[in-house]
């Protein structure tokens, strides 16, 4: 479905880069494939001879980034971050990297992820005295490393991890050195590769291929790497860890052509779609996928079930944030934006609509009417995941309990709501088996929680929802 | 192919509406459903109680139509206009609809199309004393207009209509009525809908099916419109007209969901493919299409030949005007962007790559070296249209002659040069069969003028190659 | 008093130059020296290797020329201009210099002035199938140039001219010369300057001093100037003429620092101040002047009369075109913009208020209200000019008839109006005088068509408001 | 002397209104009133129903309150800051006003002054663990307010103030209260007034009359007020204060129209220029200022000698930031900006030149050089101060010592430098005399440091050149 239209919000994209005379570069071309992790604002920090220096600001990587600012940005390493569209902005302060300049050092920080603790910690800082300048749950790392007593970074970063719950990937650089942190869950993928002599970190890997850079491995769940002038070292922070892959990253979130895990976005969602054949075989006529992450299951079960795949939904590919809504009365007479139903080739067909999630079934159920009066005689639709009863709490910004129309309804209640022919959710086994993760050590795990409730890491109940997720 | 990577540029497109209380808004929504069809700049021209005012500028739709600006815009009946990207711009001058105020009484004019005997017209024009604002080809008509003797507009318009020879679409709008003119060759696709009690003109389909409009019909080669507050009357305004729609329409320019002859586009390309299949069946393991315009018939020849269809290429949907380009040491080091090949599905596969049309051939090479790059065993290139082998005069943006690679390679030689391990155009023949226009009446042709060299109309030898396309 | 405060709105300035490198970058000094002749709208085209470009825009010459264009921006010859600010806009169309590209030749115009007889030259031009662009007076000699049978540029420029009444200076420039015109009266200002071995021409004096050029003489009532690569010639296109320098030019509209016919204007403005000491001797403790252009003539009076010169209003200088002006409520309460009275200057004072003419009354009520608000105990109000009765027809956008407060009432009403302790114009001979042009041939004369209603020129009655001024 | 020419740059300024539905509204109209005393930034933060709310950015009062925004703004309440323009610039995070939201209150903060001892508390902060996000003094007293461990705010504030050394004119807003402090020696002005029901805070009192509030008295040093819905308390944070007002705020900060301490800065102005006279009679034929400051002090010297004021140079009111800078080979063809010498002045004359001071010397001499280039015959220098011998540690951007000309050089030195035929310098005693500040009790002092070398407070001589000033 598109990422516009739905209430499932992605929750930011990491790139780094230490030892590359072309890092400011290299970061904007990273971010920039890493963009569909957040459209709301997008920053960079750079070292370079013993100096940080900073640039941020609300809007698309290559709004920020200006030809003529980038023109004025160059070090020798960099941390990147984009970050995702809320409604209500979030402001400048919020925008990522922060970068702090101390009378005895400087350092910079990057999250994707979410501290479930963080108000915890910040009323306890707070109460001492400290100041935030944010509403994100990231400050309070910057806050715990500060005041820990120890002198070295290294120790000062895992103490203040120690203290964090929650899901977290971490980028921090000082003038010298930068630090890689995973959350002992490994809920948020982050990866490591090589370019040239430098190393590079991101969110997906699909930023290795566009910067050139070459996959080395993933980041492993509680390891803190430490790279600088004198190469890589890696610890791990935690005693025990255990992978909780989020699987929504493979369901919705990812570019196809990024590869977790070792698996590819693409193949795992084609097999999603051959698994919905395997689970519900319909009779129809054709087989189209709601765009963009629709459309590789959508192929997966045109090729399982021999039904023609079609281009039965096309996505207007202009529409931005600048597009101006139709008014409730020109909706009423027909305006549509965003996606258009191709009357030519649903008119009079029984039409198998393909999609990869429903969180409050306002937007499919718009689809299906799109369809129909399209001419579709027959609407069915397959959903490649399980129905999505309970909230995350790990950075992805779901709507609350109340808003997910699978916790309050069945899949029965769903059909009807959204008026289609028939509504089939994948099974969370099919699921599990189809995107195939490798099942050994402690690896292997993936979080289910948004399908089974059972979360992974403590859950703090007073979480409040006016946190920004980074 | 991507429009953006190719040397073969979309040409305008126009939206008209009478007689709707929103005409302003509605052709807005109008405008951005045919924003593929030009990028550099937009404008409409509204009337309301009996005056004309118009508001156009450089940008995408939404970049000159801001919601502050759309406040201050209403009117009962509008002309729009989107025009194509060109690389040197064009100038303010040249933005569409263009508005006159004469004393007397008040025009406006948009047009899509070449009129290839321009420069001889506006030479004659300027000897008796007329002057020039824009350099389009779109004035000469004002200026045939206003030199006419005759009182009213329409024999006016007819008469200016006769000197012109060329593909043209032509909107005119005054404070009372909007003329629709057609080419005698109806080159351009152009149609007819109705919204509530409102007629709708367009260039796409498309355009109806946003707004909510109904389909009525096509556009008749040599027709000529009058819509007013009385209804609609057509004539035809010259004694002889033979349909040549652009062949390229189907092949690369129109959106997938429109509909042209009753043909619908993304139809037309999946039925490409399965032609191509019948030509030429490649042992491979994936087939997949250069989005946009190859997906379809990727499709189209996956399912004939039964080779699985696969996503291995992807569009970075983020990828503007605004973005920097890697310089060439960066590029070097494999920065890539607007499209990026996915590892995890060509990586040591045979891949059938499906596109449109070869140009240059320069983006064609830079795809399949991709594909190599990430693992491609073999890449074998399948393009959905005959080789292009002559300029097009009629409002398509083809380099001249020596730039096409085909007027002066052997197919072998191409292959040889884009680095593929095969290279399959297809015929003329099967093209024409695939989009199975209705052969019946003067309405059946289509232009094949840039593969065979039969060009409709008259040309003009001298033309300038400065010439804006509308 | 502040230009933006009143209804008498300056009317454009001019700025060429031709066989300098640095043309551009002296034509942006040079028109940013005129700012205060137009702040609406700004722009230059360049003549480079026998090849015109322009560049303009919408707003100050600081907005428009920007440092990224001007780095663009290159030629020998130059000619350029600012625009008035109007309430309506005016609309790109209308910004000049006009660049003309006739597929024979290529021509920019600039003007200053207005042409009485435009409405009239235009209907006929229409007429004959001419099609104008801009709603500007300025088009009309274009299109007269061209119409012209005769083969060289003087020829038909000559020719032009001479169906043109009213107010004009006029600079043409191809790729290999530049012309100069100025109407038989001479009515506004226009001067010639040299720059190493580079001819200069300004609408004022001060752009000389701006750009480091010397005055060499005031250009003619009736002159022709044609500059090229060989040098200057200067022709007469009258028989007759004879000067009528506009006389607002020294009260209000000219820089301080300029010279007209020799006379510098803050020289001009001071003894316009003492002349007023002669004809009104007042009993007060303080003179102070409506900036900007009332001070000079304050410290005049200050000087003839013995009574000291305040500071007893001050311009505040951040207020731009984009102050929020406050609501009736705000306004109310007191909240003031732009003009603020000093109150330690004036409380409890007799305080002479120095401004240099009257328009609608409008805004000398709202200063004299603010004096006497910030304790003022008695205000008397001295204009450096007699009452304005007639509307301009040359170039100056005057209130219509109706709304000039000095047409329908007495010197006695118009004080009661503005609620001044007493009110005094200076006297026609007294202005005259003071102002002291030299009185010899046909060069002494100015316009007091204002005051007297004695145009120099034959006014066309049906002349429409809409005239966009040059 | 023209703000922008010389090294000497305003520190910021201060509004603050308690208890007015249109508080918003009239913090802009204040700010904007104030906006002489800082360029470079401009916020306000708004109490409205228990909540605030801030806006902030770069740029004047009218760039970063558009109409737009300023929709969007309402309180009953509000302090503003703008702030001054710096070359490296000091970015958003320093732009005032401070807002921070903690978990349980909300606080902004805005500061004008210099605190000299901030480094050092800083450090000690950051020591416990604190984080600073701005590089301004300011952000300390913040921390200090949070550290402390008494319940209210007054306490805490009161608490905070107390480790803080030099000048500081603090405005502290939570959702319930407004507290207003002034350092103990009361070197920047601060005043209080009242509009209708509402307490307004102003830095100068240029800000009552434009916002049409009247003057109740100035705040002292040592102060603190608190201010809420019940009314206004005053209390002493310090047991012992003496005012030592800077004198800088006399010779050239603040408004013509401002009174400090009683005395109106234009009358100050004008009777330094009588104290000239008495101290230098100079035998000359025209007395021009420099503008702004000098203009005053001109008008008092001409009156006082008898030689006539006039208009010698003219200041080009157009000059913005965006104004592009001659390059050094256009400036030596003697392309000037923002300053004009009128010829017609000054041609021939002995010119008496008047300015308020000297700290580089190098503007002062550029404009003796234009003036002696427009024809002056002798040109004679006064400045209304003493010689600027010490650096300012309170808030004003001088340079640092070395760059101060008179702390290397004899006045006869000078001269040479500028190249004037003399140099005359206001004595200390004169200039004290002629201010005439009232001689009475513990607020009659005022700073003379930069001339004398004797600071009111104890300075830290490890103070970095890096500090913001707020």
């Amino acid at each position: 479905m598109l990422a516009e239209l739905k209430g499932l919000n992605e929750e930011c994209g990491l790139f780094g880069i230490w030892g590359h005379p072309d890092a400011a570069q290299i970061t904007y071309y990273g971010l920039h494939s890493l963009q569909h992790r957040g459209q709301e604002a997008a920053g960079m920090v750079l070292a370079k001879d013993g100096k940080l220096t900073g640039m941020k600001g609300e809007g698309l990587v290559t709004e920020v980034f200006t030809a003529e600012k980038m023109k004025n940005l160059s070090g020798n390493a960099a941390i990147g971050h984009v970050r995702y569209t809320t409604a209500g902005g979030g402001g400048y302060e919020n925008v990522q990297p922060f970068l702090f300049n101390f009378q005895n050092e400087a350092m910079a920080l990057a999250h994707n992820g979410n501290i479930v603790n963080a108000n915890q910690l910040k009323a306890q800082l707070e109460a001492q005295g400290s100041i935030f300048h944010s509403t994100s749950d990231t400050e309070v790392l910057a806050h715990l490393i500060r005041k820990g007593g120890f002198s070295d970074l290294k120790s000062r970063v895992t103490n203040g991890l120690s203290s964090l719950k929650g899901a977290y990937a971490f980028l921090i650089m000082t003038e010298t050195e930068m630090l890689v942190a995973l959350d002992p869950n490994g809920l948020r993928p982050l990866s490591l590769g090589i370019l040239g002599g430098a190393y590079v970190i991101a969110s997906e890997t699909c930023a290795f291929d566009i910067v050139g850079a070459e996959f080395v491995r993933d980041i492993e769940p509680g390891e803190l790497l430490i790279i600088n002038d004198e190469g890589m070292t890696s610890e791990r922070f935690v005693m025990s860890s255990q992978r909780a892959m989020c699987t929504m990253e493979y369901i919705y979130f990812s570019r196809p052509d990024s590869n977790i895990s070792g698996i590819n976005v693409h193949t795992a969602r084609k097999n999603l779609g051959k698994q919905l054949a395997v689970e519900k075989l319909i009779e129809a006529d054709v087989v189209t996928g709601v765009p963009d992450s629709g459309n590789s299951v959508a192929i997966g079960y045109a090729e399982a079930s021999g039904i023609p795949y079609e281009m039965g939904l096309i996505k207007n590919r202009y529409v931005g944030r600048t597009f101006i809504q139709p008014s409730q009365s020109l909706r009423e007479q027909g305006v549509r934006m965003k996606l258009s139903a191709v009357r030519g080739v649903v008119d009079g067909k029984r039409v198998v609509m393909v999609d990869d999630s429903i969180v409050r079934g306002t937007t499919c159920k718009r689809i299906v009417t799109m369809l129909k009066e399209a001419g579709a005689r027959e609407v069915h639709v397959l959903i490649s995941s399980p129905p999505i009863k309970n909230p995350c709490f790990y950075g992805i910004d779901t709507s609350s309990r109340e808003e997910l129309i699978a916790s309050e309804n069945s899949v029965e209640e769903i059909r009807e709501i959204i008026g289609a022919d028939s509504l089939t959710f994948l099974s969370v086994e099919g699921m599990v088996e189809a995107i195939g993760r490798p099942f050994e050590g402690e690896n292997r795990g993936q979080c289910l929680a948004c399908f089974t409730g059972n979360y992974p890491t403590e859950i703090y109940t007073n979480e409040q929802s006016t946190t920004i997720i980074s």
